[in-house]
């Protein structure tokens, strides 16, 4: 018997309304949902496609074995992580050995960051697998913030925050627009880097973009911590019209 | 009386079930629909929305008053295509004051490129603007090569093929992963920039993603002429598991 197709499935950035038709049908129609979590929590990707799951369906809950825990520079955290993607590539490859296609739940984008990427890596060359792009987060906050991001021959660079300061700072003088991503505990970093970069003023800071309790403000004014998914947008030239 | 709702609103990269179920909703709901065409076609926006655009519906359709018959360069292009945005957000403008919402359909996203931000620059201080999101022409694309684009800490480029070689191969040195627009007749010097930063082996060709009769190869073993909007992709780094 050959095996039945993996579909790795973006739910765009958290409003449940922002799914694609085709994200609700491969859903519905999928015999399993599988989806990240943290062992804690219900998982965000299965909440915003929840409408979309019944009770006849099988779930596959990947509840990751560790998340700030422990810091990516811990020796343990890259082989602890690479056998938990082992251990649930080889779920996903049982279940469809069995015949069942399974739709695996991203936030966002699929390929855009996530941790679907690791299960398709795994996967891709053994079983059938399919793609359903999404609304990016980073789309949904600059929609949320009402935010047009570049115009004509803009460059747009998307930033991890997790970067030195030095080097954030050199692609913030280099960018037209940027998105500046994982702000969490390096949101001072950032600010620093905007200021190298003579950026402070325009950098906008959006929080849960699309969600009911979303936060958007001008960066310079937002107080206290930050949330790790919290992203901040650096807007392209604006005399274009 | 105060004016109505101009919706601007993404619909994704050419599949229409790549719309979301927000945009469908909206444009099924709106009294006005609005889209950017050239004058001789009928406007791909409007294409992938046609299953939610009813008879009942007023239609504005905005033809390009020239597309590629002049370059960005000829002086007169910025002028008369400023006066033509300039018309068309009058246009919705008298529609809105009347009562009427305006679904303004953007193909991919609205504010990443695109000419709906254009129109939004000029109403958005002046009447009710709400942003639905879509799934971006890039997106499509990546998913259409079935190929992760950015992992963990990568940094993703945006870069217009319209810029100088020597800029174009520095922005491919310095990042991770890029994505690649406006091939056309830039796709000589893309691959001279390639070359240069040592990226040619690793470029994706993506013409039409997510439509029917898409087209993925290996940028080195594409033949002939691309048209304006087929992508690049050069993917981030791939020794992450």
């Amino acid at each position: 018997m050959s095996p039945a197709t993996l579909h790795v499935v973006g739910v765009g950035p958290g409003d449940p309304e922002l799914l694609t038709l085709k994200a609700a049908r491969v859903i519905e129609q999928a015999a399993v949902v599988a989806y990240f979590c943290r062992h804690d929590r219900p998982g965000h990707a299965r909440t915003i496609a929840a409408a979309h799951v019944s009770e006849g369906q099988r779930e596959l809950r990947f509840a990751y074995p560790f998340t700030t825990e422990r810091t990516v520079q811990d020796p343990t955290y890259q082989p602890d992580m690479s056998a938990f993607y082992d251990e649930c590539a080889a779920h996903i490859h049982g279940e469809l050995h069995e015949g069942r296609d399974v739709a695996l739940l991203c936030e966002g984008d699929p390929f855009l960051y996530g941790s679907a990427m690791y299960l398709f890596d795994r996967l891709h060359r053994e079983v059938p697998c399919a793609v359903v792009p999404g609304v990016t987060g980073m789309g949904g906050c600059w929609a949320q913030a009402g935010q047009p991001m570049v115009h004509g021959d803009d460059v747009l660079c998307v930033l991890p925050a997790t970067m030195p300061e030095p080097e954030l700072a050199a692609w913030l003088e280099r960018a037209d627009a940027a998105v500046v991503m994982k702000l969490g505990s390096n949101l001072p970093k950032l600010r620093e880097a905007l200021a190298t970069a003579g950026r402070a003023d325009e950098a906008i800071y959006v929080e849960r973009g699309t969600q009911p309790d979303a936060r958007v403000m001008k960066l310079s004014e937002k107080e206290g911590a930050a949330p790790y998914f919290a992203l901040a947008l650096v807007p392209g030239r604006k005399d274009v019209r």
